[in-house]
């Protein structure tokens, strides 16, 4: 039984309202696995990097108790570069670069002893390569949550739409939710979506929450109203990447168990955008993460 | 012991992305004041319109046991006109036309009867006349909740500051609160508002819900999604309206009924924006207001 995270693991370089970056270690993968761990020990991942990726960051993963065996190194090759600038508001970025680099020809090979896989997170990539590794894993995993974006509804909407349909539960943000539906009612486009294949979708609305749909019922998180927000990047990879670990650590695939990992997920994701990168999601403690699902239980609380 | 809704009561002609409407009837004072009577049997109205409003409308208000002994009617003169256009977004709106009327000179006079005042809705309204009405009331109301907006901020900030010094709640959009605060982070326009005067800050989302924020305490409350939102036009102000009416209604003035307030604030809102004007809003049974709420709190319950 294990947990398999596909998706980037990268560099990125970022510019927000509050401050900018260098090429600082980024990637889906990266975060999602880093938030998965905090609820489920057996975390692999199958990524890919070149020779210019810190061997140091890997044994950081591995310190996490996350399996890197899956992660392919391409000699004289360099990793996924990506580099962005939020607007104000911190919902809406514009991409500066995209140095694709060893994605570009990106082949998810499955070491055989991830075969055990039960929860697969198809992080943000290619559709395609989403596919394939569903399609490598001999058995079918129980829960598979898949995390995308416009960009590929943009440039590999028939390859989404074949993805989308093997999957259990898929992620995407309002706007997404809009363009892939052509609904702009959430709940319209929620209808419509459901249609294609997930049983569950989750809508993301960064400071607004998040919202679960599944067959007739709707699930509202609040998202936590944060005094500072440095940087949103990775906070989607880490809420999707902290649902699933809690979905695997719970075990059973059910709208109520959901509920409550949207508010893991949120509560990582609220620790993950307090600072640049994966530093503040790298260092937490059992107790943090605790006291922060504690607000989350106060925030939205009522009784009428 | 009464409640007392200031505001407009005027002529609306609105465009959505869903449709279009000629003149219709609309008013801050109009809806909040229709909210308002579904909790509390007392509410009272003072606002002004020119004999081209319709009698059958006032006697519809009077219907819903609503006091009109304050609406003055200026003989000659033209009652308010407000034109607008909503974005895709149903969030933001374009202006098209503003006819002040009656408005531009109106004098807010209160009936000695109205003296009785003990929960006062200041609707959005020239900050000047709001004061007004704080100053003409004998007695200092046990609550008193301003609703205000950006145009007030644009041109007439100090006497907006000068009145929000006297106010127990004030209600305001996340880009009102950002524009006043001169903050970005929602929490930090909050810390800075609530040293202005207002010991409660209500901050509305639309489709996102609202947060209130009170010393360090924050509620975050969820918006129903709706598959069709036909006018958002009068939504703020039947929540303004809601909410203090349930607030007249349990009559103890603290964080956890204001919780519910908003809760009930809410509910009413989210039947408003179905459909134009105040249609819906004049015609809820007391089980469809129930089983709303009752949707609200199936909606935000988590168990973790």
């Amino acid at each position: 039984m294990s947990l398999l995270v596909i998706g980037t693991v990268a560099f990125d370089a970022i510019e927000t309202p509050f401050g900018k970056t260098d090429k600082i270690v980024g990637g889906a993968a990266t975060y999602a696995s880093l938030a998965a761990a905090y609820f489920y020990d057996k975390v692999k991942i199958v990524a890919v990097v070149g020779d210019d990726f810190p061997q140091s960051e890997i044994k950081d993963l591995n310190n996490h108790h996350i399996n890197t065996e899956g992660l392919q190194i391409k000699a004289g090759e360099k990793s996924f570069f990506w580099s962005g600038k939020y607007h104000n508001d911190m919902n809406s970025r514009d991409t500066l670069i995209t140095e694709l680099n060893v994605l570009a020809d990106f082949d998810p090979i499955i070491p055989s002893s991830y075969q055990d896989c039960e929860y697969l997170m198809l992080g943000n990539l290619t559709p395609q390569v989403q596919q394939t590794v569903i399609k490598r894993l001999t058995n079918r995993p129980k829960l598979i949550v898949m995390d995308t974006m416009n960009f590929w509804m943009d440039i590999a909407l028939n390859d989404l739409l074949e993805t989308i349909k093997m999957v259990d539960v898929l992620t995407i943000n309002d706007a997404e939710a809009r363009q892939l539906s052509g609904e702009y009612s959430l709940v319209k486009a929620a209808r419509k979506i459901l249609t294609m294949g997930p049983k569950y979708l989750i809508i993301k609305k960064g400071e607004h929450g998040a919202l679960l749909f599944h067959e007739d019922k709707i699930f509202s998180a609040p998202a936590l109203p944060l005094a500072e927000v440095f940087d949103p990047t990775g906070a989607g990879d880490t809420f999707a990447g902290g649902f699933i670990g809690y979905m695997a650590k719970v075990g059973t695939v059910n709208f109520n168990n959901m509920k409550n990992a949207i508010i893991l997920g949120s509560a990582l994701a609220s620790f993950c955008v307090e600072k640049f990168g994966t530093e503040k999601i790298k260092n937490l403690t059992k107790e943090e993460i605790a006291a922060r699902v504690d607000e989350f239980v106060h925030l939205s609380k009522f009784e009428i």
